[in-house]
Order: C-alpha cells, then structure tokens, then sequence
C-alpha cells in the first residue's frame, strides 16, 4: 500500500516504495521487462508495442509505461519477486528526499538597466540645445530621474534615433545605487525610436567547474523564459580548479580557457533567447556567479595566487564589464556584472547561495552544504556567518566516474536494488536510455550496495557473489548498472572501484569540512535548526541514501532541506533586483573564511570519514548496512 | 630714434620703426639687399658672407643678421632711400600691437589622474583578503583616498604588479569631482611596481578646423615640456566646417574625417613625447577643445543637424572617453575629455578661451573675439555671457589664399612697403626663405597697400602703378610680395584680387558679428572696458593695421591685448586644474548664444563693412588711407 500522485508513472511509483519491478532500460518503455499485471483499478497505457496483445486482454501493462488512474492494486510476476523483501519502514524511509526549498526572498522588480519611454519636446530655433541635454532635461522633469551621464556609444546613435519617430523614444538607463547615497547616479546605455516591442531581460548564469547554468529573465515579470545548461567547455583543459589553474599558468592559457568557458555561455545565450522567442537585443546585462577560479577564468584575472599560500585572490568586487570586453555574443549596451566572493575557494557562487538561501537574515542555525565540483559549507545565521571549503573533487557531479555525468537526459537518477538477484531496476532523467549516472544516482546506488551487502563498508565489492553483473575490469572490479543492449551507449554502464574510491573521499571531505566548521563554532550537527543542500543534482537528493553512506549527519530528517542551484537562483534574484545584488556584497564582506586545509583537525576527521558511512558508527545511529543479506 | 630692446635685430628696428630697407628673403641673410652703414655704435653681425670685405670694412652690415648692442645710428644707402616718408606720429602708431596676455587664471595642481606611492603590507594567512581590496583599503587608511573602483582591465595586472616590488607600487587613480557632492570618487587607472621613473603628463591640444596646436603638460609642475602643431588633415576633405560636414555624410565619411584629426593628433602626440624626453605612457590623459563640428568629427557624433536650422547638436557633454576607443596613439589606461560646446557654432574651443581669458570672473565689460577659421564672439562680462558665431571663414589663419598659411617658419609675418618704390620689406617667422603669408602678415600688408594707395576700398588693386610687381595673373590682378629666387619655393609668392575679397569678406563678418552682439546687449563698441583678441596669428597683432582694414573697432588701443590661441590655453588650464573644466561646464551652461544668420541686421552690418575699412569711414576715425599718395 503505497501512496503516490494521481497521473504518476507505476514505475516511479514502485521504486519510491521500495517494490523492486525489473527494468534496465531507464523507463523508455524499450526492455519491455518490467510487465505487472492489473488486478483492480486502471491505469492509462502511454506504450503498448511491448505487450503482446493476448497478454494485453489479460491485464498486463509496461509499470513504465502506465499512469495510474485512482487506486490500483497490480500483481508483479512471481518468477522475478526477490524472495527477500525490503523491511517496510525501510521503505518508507528510503522514499524521503529532503524537502525542496525554493528561495525565501520575494525580489522586488528592480532591474540593473531601467527602461522608459519618453516624448521630448522637438528642438525650435527658441530651444536647440543639444540632443544630449534635450534627453538628460526631458528625464528630469518628466520623470524624475537624475543625475544621468552617457556614454559614447549611444550618443553616437542618439541624433537619428530620436528623430526617427519625432522625440518619441525608449531611453534605457544603467542604474548605479552609489552605495552611501539616497539618489542613484544613471548612465543612459540605450536609446531607440518609439516602444521597444519585447521585454527587458537579463541573463543570470552559473559557472561551474563542471557545468554552466542559465536563465534568461524578463525583467518586467521577474519570470525565467528559459533555461539551458551545458558542461563547462574548459573541461577540456582539467577537471577540477587546480588544474584550471595550472592550464591558465601556461602560454595563452588564460585566454584559452576564457574563450572556452565564453564559448559555454554563448551557446547558453543563443539557446535561452531562442526558445524564449525574444531577441538577443532585449538582454541588457549578465549576472554571473561561480567559484574564485571560474571567476578569474572568466573575467581573465591572473589565478595564480589563488593556489599558493595564503591564497589570494586578485579581485573580488568588479565593475561592470561590457559584454564585449569579454567576447560574450551579447548586444554592444550590455554588460557583465559578477557576484563577489569571500576567498580563494569560497567564491561567488557561494555568495550567491547563501543570498537565495537566506540564512543570512534568518534566526535559526543553518549549516548549507554546496555539494558541487568543489564542496562549500556555510554555517551560521544573521549574527554570523561562517564559511569553508573543502575539496571533495567533482564525484557528485559525476566527475572523474567511469560513467558519471550531470544531471540531463539519460542520467540514471532513481535505482532500486533487488536484495535477491541483485539485479537494479533504473530510472533515468526524462526516461531516455540510459547513459551514464548522475550524482543522486550514485548517492543512491552506493547506498542500497551497500544495505543488501554488494558494497562492503571500506568501499569494495563483495566477492563471491552469485551474480553476472560483478566482475573484473580494467581497474578493479565494477558493477554492470546497465548492459550494452539495453543502454543508449551500446556499452556497458559500470561502477568501479576506483568510482567508489573518489565518492568515498568526496563524502570524507564534505563529512569533515562541515565537522570541523561547526566545531570552529562550538556546535555539534544536533545544535542546528537546519541543513540545507545545494548541488546540481537531478532532483530532490534522497536522504535515507545520503545518510547512509555518510555525506549528510544522521539528525532529524524534517530538518533537511533541498535548494539545488541555489548559485543559479541567487543570480536570478540579483538579476530581478539590484538590491539584491548589493546586498552580496555585503553577505561577502559578513562572511568569515577558515581555512580547512591548514587545520590539523580536518585531516583527521577526513580520515577516520573513509568508511561507509564512518569508522565511529555512533554518528550514524540511524544506518543499519547488509541488514537484507 | 627708435628705442627698441637690446639684441634686437636690426631689421627688425626698422620694421618696427616704419623704416624701410630693401629686404625681400624673410631675414634668412640670403639676398642681400638690407645692407647697411653703421656711423656711430656697434652691432654684432651673425652672417657676413653677404658683404664684400671692402664694404665690411667700411662699416657696412646686413641689418637682418646685427644685433644691436647699446645704441646704433645707421645710415641707409641714398640710393635705396624712398621719396616720401612715413610721418612720425604713423609711425609710432604701427608699431602698436595688441598688449600680450598671458591667462589671469593661476592653476592649482588638481590634475584628473593622482599619482600616488603605495606602500602595502603583504598578505598573510591571518590576513588574505584580496589585491583588490587590500590595494583599496591601504589607499583609504594611509592616503586617505575613498571610495575608490576599479577598471577590469587594472585588476588583470595587478597581481604580478604589486608583488615585483613586494607590495611598493605606484597608483594612479581618476579623479570624478562628482558635481553637486563634496567627496571625489576614484577609479584606480593604473598599478605598477615601485616608482615610475617620470613625472606624469597630459596632452592639451586645441582642434581647429585649420590647424591642430598641442602642449604637452607636466602635471606635477603645471609646467609645458613640448608644443607642435600641424595642419588639421581633414582639410584634405574641405577647408571649412559645412564642407566637412557634407563629406562627414558621404558613405565612410564620418570614419575617416575622425581618423584624418586622429592621425595630426598622433604626430603630435609623437613629437611631444619625444621632443620632451618622456614615454608614452607618461601621457594620463588628453583635454581636448574644439570647435562643436570638430568635436563632433573627433568624437564620431554624427553631425548632420548641426547645420540644419534649428542648428543642434548631437551632444555637449561627453564622459571621459579611453583613448583607444578614438584610436589615438596613447596609453591603454589614458581617456579623452573634451570641452563642452554652447551651440553648434559656438564651441568648445570658444568656452575654452573664456575659461582661459577669465571675463567669466571678471568685473570689466569685455568683448573677446576669437579670429579662426569661424569667427565666434562673446560679450560680457561675470554678469552676462552673450556670443555669437559669424561666418568669416579661415582667411585670418591663411586658409583660402593662394599663398595663405597658417603661423609657421617661412611664414611671411612682419611687412613694411616703401611708399615710393611700392617694395616690400619683408619678415618672415623665424628667419627662413618665405613660403606663404600668415593670417596677421595678410592684415599687415593690405593695411600698408591701403595707405599708400596700392589697393583702393573697394579691395582692388589700382590701376597704372609703376611696378612689375603688379600684373595679370590667372584670378585678376596680383601683386608679388617674393620673387621666386628669393623665396623658399621657387615660385613668385602674391597676393591675388581673390585673396583680397577674400580677406574683405571675412572682417565684414567679423565686424558685423560683433556690432550686433553689442547691439543686443545695447552696447556701443565704446563701452567697451577691453577688448581681447584670440587667434593663431603668428605673433602680436598689429592694431593700426588690424583697425585700418576695418577688422578691430576704432577704440582707444591700450583696451587691446592679445591672448594668441586662447583654446589651447584654456586646454592647458583644465588639463592642470580638474576643477577648471568642471568650471567650463558651468561657463558653457553660462552662455547665451545669438543666432546670427537668423538676424537681418547682420547682414546689412555685413554689406556695409564690405569696403576698407567701412563704407561708414566715420565709425574708423583714426584711419586715413592713401595719404601718402
């Protein structure tokens, strides 16, 4: 008896209540094996080709393929029932993702470029001042705004522009809040004849090591019109920030990897304003956040001080950049605008997380995790703010796996191990074949190996088990998740060893950065009121998986929140309202940095973290491992 | 007896002295002919191979290449001596020129780019933050210097910048004096290791339409280390502001008239920096005046309308500029400030020379007269700023002439005629073989020919003269002031019937432009307390023969003084003093200015002062002309 949404696929439905159907084609309706049979009730048929028709009159369905219609009670076929079954508190538990959490700032609409339509009075012999002066007056007085400077470029165009449709013109205006001072100072960026016939928008962007993130934003509506990510295109010169940095330290480096990363976006751009149907003209700016290294890469700085001790970075608060200056396919009026970050490894991104995520104005004691390419943890509330880094690598990503990716189509995400067969029965992100493994996914698998004795707890595969799916690799043994036949690879999709080795350590760094922050403090993780996770995973992370193997602290479940990109939001947010964006500032300067890796202290919490889910089980009263076996 | 300064040359003496010598090469001691007998006291002779050493002997000197040392009677060869004589009173007249003056303004230091020697500590682990905002905050807490922003483009070389001197550097920063607030801002422009080895600079340069003029400054002494000048290249495309206006709408027209000024502005940014011994990259920045067309042309405004009533321009006050942005051949940290203008023909050049000449502060009732390629007038005083633009066209700086051109070596300048022989004594700008007549050289010898009856006022030439010098030419009657053999370009050099109504036109413009300003202000050119002219005459004009043609008002001649190129001195003011050109913002906003073309009194002033000097002789009462006849 389990409860799920009306219209939810038989499928995800079993897999959320630990009812093992087997399925290896991700959900595409492909393999044809996870048939059940309808004994009441209905459900909506979606495919039907795998289903021979005498099997259809009997009441047999696809689980993957059905949406179910009311109450429904099915019958798996018995040949393939695991004969051990999954305790059902187990269960219930299993189906726990920490609660999605959307930003709890309501940004007003406050764009960084404003735009007004103006009717000037034509220039007469009694009053031919200068066109500039006729804009800069009819501003004033017709709307209030004040002080207002030009730039170049648009006097340049302003004589035709306005006479083309007699003084009736649309003037936009950067709006600079002059920190310290009630009245902002604007710079007139655009001027165009009659109504603009689109919407304002500006592109927020995450700019991750492994990923780049957009969404183009209509300024009027604070709606998002589209999204588009893509991997970051420097991952052709290095994994992770260290090697980014080395690449940058080579000759042309820098600017290879500034093209790469420029490249990423521009096919961000052309996509977001594409399928958003607006033109590439309506964007007025880009807010940009990303770690230290991605910022320096992107804006051209010299990284190298970055790596070196006492790491520090060559700028935090920058200017507004014109999108030409950085070779971004934007319009000539728009510029670039980047959140500020704290230190070397604790960098906008962060900043930008900690804004959407609002702790800094909260009361309540809040630990966020940023499990991205390089792991991040903020502790603290709006008296205090504490902050670290911690270099967990880009496993949860999906980096430096055998077959791990992001978060699209394709990605085994969900994953149900049959404790019996030990057989998976796998879920893919928009039930396309499957691909490879997204970081939820991995959380996921690794945890149930582990539970049903597959995985023991230094990291390793069993041996001796009576299975095809073990068997020996090119490094180390690995675990078929999918087989050619039935992957969108036509290859085998393993788990090595040499995978579980980088996700125990990347859980190890995580476990010990966020351990060794709180005692910084002087809190234990029972002390807080909250945790909130942010990553590029595919959807809500599971909590019963993430505990298991030790990544999040075993306390209270309700506790756990899930934000996602919240970088990604909080450029958003900034990019909706510029106050926002000012207040980042602020954030950067409140937040304190300590620097993990010159702390005795976490190397040895790192160590004693390289055990699923830890050598001091204690800390994990709730995890139970090979308990089916 | 003429007292004139030890030293002088003796040529120059005479010239002064209304004494005629026979001299036709300039003073270059080439021809000859101004060989005199010293009786009584000695002079210092330069050349001598001109003089046989019998005459030598016998105490015989060219009276171009002997210094005067103590006093010196001459005596002047009988045979060369004219018939009739100047009278004394005449004389003593024509050596009267306008009372040189210097700007009143003394100017502070406060140039728009501060230099300043840093001093940082160096990061630590207790004390990482980044260069940027330690760079920031040593400024505000050693120099007091807030708040401070900086350019992408300074970051990128700031980190290997500060380190190769370990954290001793030198910042220069632009200083925004922010209108209306009392704390500068600043925008850090530059950063380099330890001291520059060279004082910092600016370029003033004064755009005319004819000819471009440029100072290079030093901004820690206000002092200027180098001048050139060159003719405006664009002349190529027109010798006055409509018909480069026609050209700038021509297609590519506007491009290449901004990069015709751009490649004079080069050469002498080129000749500066060299003749003064300092880098490039001492220049921080160029202030620019110009006439409204020439700004507009430099800057890339598109200029159409500001020769279509009701006579607009495109824009007055521009923000600072970066030079490469112009394509000058500067620093990249260096930018463009230009004047701002009134009206489109009234320009920047004009506010500059208000600021430099300082009526905008001043008590006295002053009327300026600036005569370039465009003659513009202001009248007024710290009360009231009335000006005026007239069409004389750019016959006072040698443009339009058949052997015009502008103050420059070989220029024929100082000019005496015998009354007898109607030959001409002539001078030229530092003693080289004649090339062409200079603006206040044309003044000089129309004068004299209308003294002695050479030209009649209607500006032709009389008939029945016994000379050879005049004759047919191909435009009418010309008179030969240089023989090819003596001139440096082997080709008679004269003065053409063309030339002469040239010259009329253009001081009945000039005339007429100021009578009607006066008149709206309900002045009569004797209420006048001063009178200052401007100009890039080649030295002092002369006010009897300035007057005598009917250019300068018939006042009291101690209310002249001369500025010389009061656009180039207001250039330099501002370019020293930040403050100054904040100052000519408010002069610029200051001045009404009066739309001649449209005023039907100005023409009829214009036909009337088509005749030498007026067809009112009564209004010239100092004046007679022909009365050597």
């Amino acid at each position: 008896m389990v409860e799920v949404a009306e219209g939810e696929l038989l499928l995800d439905a079993a897999l959320e209540a630990g009812v093992f159907i087997p399925a290896s084609c991700g959900g595409s309706g492909a393999c044809g094996q996870c048939k059940v049979k309808i004994i009441s009730g209905s459900a909506e048929a979606l495919k039907i080709e795998k289903v021979h028709a005498a099997a259809r009159a009997a009441g047999y369905v696809l689980a993957c393929q059905s949406r179910l219609i009311g109450d429904v009670t099915v019958e798996i076929p018995q040949a393939k029932v695991g004969r051990k079954v999954i305790p059902r508190d187990e269960a219930e538990r299993m189906r726990l993702t920490a609660r999605p959490m959307e930003s709890p700032l309501i940004p007003e609409t406050n764009p960084m470029t404003i735009r007004v339509f103006v009717q000037a009075p034509p220039p007469s012999s009694h009053d031919n001042v200068s066109d500039d002066e006729r804009i800069i007056r009819t501003l004033k007085v017709d709307h209030n705004i004040y002080p207002v400077t030009a730039d170049l470029n648009v006097l340049r165009q302003v004589p035709l522009e306005v006479r083309n449709k007699e003084w009736k013109f649309t003037a936009c205006l950067n709006v600079d809040d002059c920190l310290g001072s009630d009245q902002p100072r604007y710079r007139l960026s655009r001027v165009c004849s009659g109504h603009l016939g689109f919407p304002p928008t500006a592109l927020a962007v995450d700019i991750g090591t492994t990923s780049l993130w957009g969404e183009l934003v209509n300024l009027e509506t604070g709606e998002v019109t589209a999204r588009a990510s893509r991997y970051n295109p420097q991952i052709a010169m290095g994994d992770d920030v260290i090697s980014r940095i080395v690449y940058a330290l080579k000759k042309d480096g820098s600017e290879k990897l500034q093209q790469h990363v420029v490249k990423g976006l521009n096919e961000i751009i052309e996509e977001t304003t594409q399928r958003s149907g607006l033109p590439l003209e309506s964007v007025n700016y880009l807010v940009a956040s990303g770690n230290t290294v991605m910022t320096h890469l992107f804006l051209g700085l010299y990284p190298k001080f970055l790596r070196e001790s006492p790491y520090v970075p060559a700028a935090q608060n920058v200017d507004p950049v014109p999108s030409s200056d950085l070779g971004l396919n934007l319009p000539p009026h728009s510029y670039v605008r980047v959140f500020p970050g704290v230190a070397s490894y604790v960098g906008g991104d962060i900043v930008s997380g900690v804004l959407a995520n609002g702790m800094w104005n909260a009361d309540e004691m809040t630990l966020f995790i940023d499990i991205g390419t390089n792991g991040e943890i903020v502790a603290g509330n709006k008296d205090l703010l504490m902050t670290a880094s911690c270099s967990a690598g880009p496993a949860f990503e999906g980096g430096g796996l055998e077959y791990g990716m992001r978060a699209a189509p394709g990605a085994i995400e969900g994953i149900l191990m049959d404790p019996d067969t030990l057989e998976p029965m796998i879920r893919t992100i928009d039930s396309k074949p499957a691909v490879g493994i997204c970081g939820s996914g991995i959380i996921n698998i690794i945890s149930q190996m582990l539970k049903i004795g597959i995985v023991n707890q230094n990291g390793k595969y069993a041996q001796d088990l009576e299975t095809k799916r073990i068997r020996q690799g090119n490094s180390g043994q690995e675990y078929v998740i999918c087989w050619a036949r039935e992957s969108g690879l036509n290859e085998d999709i393993v788990l090595t060893e040499v995978d579980l080795d980088n996700i125990l350590r990347a859980k190890a760094a995580m476990f010990s950065g966020y351990t060794c922050l709180l005692e910084k403090i002087g809190l234990s993780v029972d002390a807080l009121d909250r945790v909130i996770i942010a990553g590029a995973f595919g959807s809500f992370i599971n909590l019963d998986h993430a505990v298991t193997i030790g990544l999040l602290p075993d306390i209270p479940r309700e506790k756990f929140s899930f934000i996602g990109n919240s970088s990604l939001k909080g450029a958003r947010l900034a990019a909706i309202d510029r106050k926002l964006f000012e207040r980042s500032r602020e954030i950067a300067r409140a937040m304190t940095n300590v620097e993990l890796s010159e702390d005795p202290a976490y190397m040895d919490n790192f160590m004693a973290a390289l055990f699923l889910p830890h050598t001091r089980g204690e800390l994990f009263p709730s995890v139970h491992v090979g308990f089916y076996g």
